[in-house]
């Protein structure tokens, strides 16, 4: 993970988080036995190829804000990893974004091989269920219940998958999209488990309904700012910081954030959602100081 | 359907489930609205393309036993059912089976393309977990959350899902399969969603022990036998009939049932399934006659 410009209390918590969330992870995937081993070994693959685990960090942060406790917490983090995990393992194959590389390291489908890849994030993504359904992630059955479905809704065809779609209709059919449409495609795409993240502290926590309002304001505009700031790596960014390929969007004639608004505009509009976002948390106190840094970390970081 | 030696009161039952769970599935899926329409387009297609909807029609029979209401059932054999069919979409890949037609139609890939294959596959997965977690599906949610988990298990890495590695593994990367191999990849592949359709009764009807256990005997007996049949088929079969190529297994050089028993060995040995299936069911009244049917047109079907 490079961590520059993030401050020391907010990276010592990101680093914090990344290794419980993988030990988390370690213990509850299924281990590589009997004659299935090869999809385990390359759902293991995916999802300990490294990442920044944000997603995860939000579901710890925002159960913190209710006093939730940690083994319940970390269990739904670790289910929201994996979903994002599979999608990515998916996106990656050729008939999607077709990448080789992702983190510096060979994709699923370069390292194993395509059905495999298929597999593994099918896989990853039933895991992820199963590990929410179990009793162990909250004594309470309706909470399950309420984060299966919430997890569900965030990542099926009005979520997750639907900005997928979209992001493939825009570049393979030319579906033109205008501000509107770029904006509904990463609210899907990326937006909605960033929610999701946000929202299950909330669901964790039995919280209120004006918090968890306030908690879903935060992780609308934090999901445009990540989205928005991602554009401008995109564009402005150096590969070797980013970990990844860079100038894609503009080589594919992708109409992004950036494209429409401009360089100014679009890092003026990061850092406007930055400060909204963090105006959302005014009534949490001093436990809230982390998603406080993490709106300012998201739309100045450079990878 | 093509339904040739089945008992007329089963084939009335097979058709009004089909019927049921068809209307059930319109219902319960999203619409094919705004811009990310194309993957919801193609959930559709998959969906109603037809099929016996076997393991639904276990759902709903398992579920009459213990007097469970309707639209649970409903609910959850559509959840089934849309898991069955994500299966078949990602199966039908280039990557995987690569087949152009799935009863008479063109595939989900070669209709749409692949990536819309994929992403509708993931969808249609995503969309069986949020029907089954949704407070209409049942009033205790300790029992959705029991399905949850019971049918994340049968299709993830320890189920459906590894069944398919060990299908490719065998075929790819020619891992040798002995008996006990082709019938750990039959339990998992196609065995595993059986089952849950024969124990998803027992957990919406709170049965107790001594029923769910006959039940999951049952199934184990029935997924069995339904695999020889299906391997029967391919050898013996008719390609009209069966509404799909046949000769594939042997062309391909894959061990089955079929090449490792012979012909005759198998059908003694799916007939001898089915005869212990239905002796499993005896301790159910004439309530389990559909389930005791059922049985012998596993193995008596042609298609």
């Amino acid at each position: 993970m490079s961590v520059e410009l993030v401050e020391p209390a907010l990276e010592r918590a990101l680093n914090k988080a990344v290794a419980d969330v993988e030990r988390t992870l370690d213990h509850l995937l299924p281990k590589p036995v009997d004659l299935e081993a090869r999809v385990i070994e390359a759902m293991r693959y995916a999802i300990f190829a490294g990442g920044k685990r944000l997603r995860p960090f939000l579901v710890l942060q925002t159960a913190r804000l209710f006093g939730v406790g940690e083994e319940s917490a970390l269990r739904v983090a670790a289910a929201l990893e994996a979903i994002h995990t599979y999608s990515l393992v998916h996106d990656d194959l050729p008939c999607m974004d077709d990448d080789d590389l992702r983190r510096g390291q060979p994709t699923v489908h370069r390292k194993f091989d395509e059905a495999t890849a298929v597999l593994a994030g099918d896989a990853l993504l039933t895991f992820a269920f199963e590990v929410i359904a179990h009793e162990e992630t909250h004594a309470d059955p309706r909470v399950r219940c309420d984060l299966v479905a919430a997890i569900a809704r965030a990542s099926g065809a009005h979520g997750m998958v639907g900005g997928q779609m979209i992001d493939l209709d825009a570049e393979e059919r030319a579906v033109g999209l205008d501000l509107n449409g770029i904006t509904r495609l990463q609210q899907l795409k990326t937006g909605a488990l960033i929610a999701f993240g946000c929202e299950a502290g909330g669901i964790l926590g039995k919280a209120a309904e004006p918090a968890r309002l306030s908690l879903k304001a935060y992780a609308h505009d934090v999901g445009l700012a990540f989205q928005i700031a991602d554009d401008l790596i995109d564009v402005e960014g150096d590969a070797a910081l980013a970990g990844k390929a860079v100038g894609k969007d503009a080589a594919a004639g992708k109409a992004t954030f950036v494209s429409i608004l401009g360089i100014d505009r679009a890092r003026q509009q990061a850092r406007m959602l930055a400060d909204q976002a963090k105006a959302h948390l005014d009534h949490f106190d001093d436990r809230a100081d982390l998603l406080r840094l993490l709106a300012d970390y998201v739309v100045e970081r450079k990878s």
